[in-house]
């Protein structure tokens, strides 16, 4: 029923996933992330809901894709819940800095980052999806206090923005050894304390 | 020799203050806070020198008192290093707290933050002051590694973006005392560790 493909438009052909795209960025500025949907993004796109399921299975995917960015919350999240407790520290800081190293993973990310300074609209989406879809996901899974979670994005956050927005030095010039010396002991802290 | 006031402009007129700060916007803009000079901003605004450090002191002062900020370096490092040093994390969240608590002293910093984000000019201003004129003034005062003060400025930076620019919950909500709990400890530990 929301199947109304314009005539000619194959399902999965070469631009669909691109118009699709394009469709869920609109959703998610207009509806924020909270309230936009796959069948309203299929609705938006033309599509049949279940071509867009099967390109991004997922709402988080298809936000994660639609803004470039080099990670999902359904493949982090399982990464910071093995191995050890005691060094989830250590695993959380050597990952936010491992997927920031490279400037094709970084970029979307301080795209969103500078949209969301600067535009009242990104920064709700920004918001509900920082906290709902990764943030407060992260906290239940592993009964962390939701202010203390937040403690520890600002942390990072701040530390993302000092080397690559700001570049302080040493901030940005650090190795992430020692980066993850001196941070990984606060992050730590908050997911134990 | 740099008195170059068109005839009829009295020195401490009531607008030579706002003409001052205006040419001092200018010249930081222009040439970033550590090449800014007093003289030269005495010359764009058409002031004697003395005139300049008749009513902003310090470079610093000018500097402070162009982008509104409701404190200057010269202000914060005593009462950082008054007082014992075991405290000191909690010292400073709480100040760092207060100065933001009210939008007549927040609007200024956020603007700022905002401005360096967004425009490469105002980031390296943005830089040079906040790394010469305070982080390395109290880490050196301080004999802490510059880039310990660094992940320290890091943490409260996030919080304050995470707290009234992203507006993520319970972090925009939390109290004072709540958000000395669980960040004081970090602040400290980056000064003592």
């Amino acid at each position: 029923m929301t199947d109304k493909r314009r005539p000619g438009r194959r399902p999965g052909s070469a631009d669909t996933r691109g118009e699709i795209l394009a469709a869920a960025k609109k959703v998610f500025a207009e509806k924020g992330f909270d309230k936009a949907t796959v069948r309203g993004i299929a609705r938006e796109a033309k599509v049949d809901p279940a071509l867009v399921h099967h390109y991004f299975d997922t709402k988080e995917g298809i936000f994660a894709a639609a803004m470039r960015l080099p990670i999902t919350p359904e493949a982090v999240i399982p990464l910071l819940l093995e191995g050890p407790r005691e060094d989830l520290g250590e695993r959380l800081v050597r990952m936010i800095l491992q997927v920031t190293a490279t400037p094709e993973t970084r970029e979307p990310m301080v795209a969103m980052i500078r949209s969301a300074v600067t535009n009242e609209q990104a920064v709700a989406m920004f918001r509900e999806f920082i906290s709902n879809a990764l943030l407060h996901q992260v906290a239940d899974r592993l009964e962390v206090p939701h202010l203390r979670i937040e403690a520890a994005f600002a942390q990072m956050f701040g530390v993302i923005m000092g080397r690559y927005v700001l570049k302080l030095e040493p901030l940005a010039s650090a190795t992430h050894d020692e980066l993850v010396e001196v941070l990984a002991p606060t992050i730590q802290r908050y997911f134990s304390g």
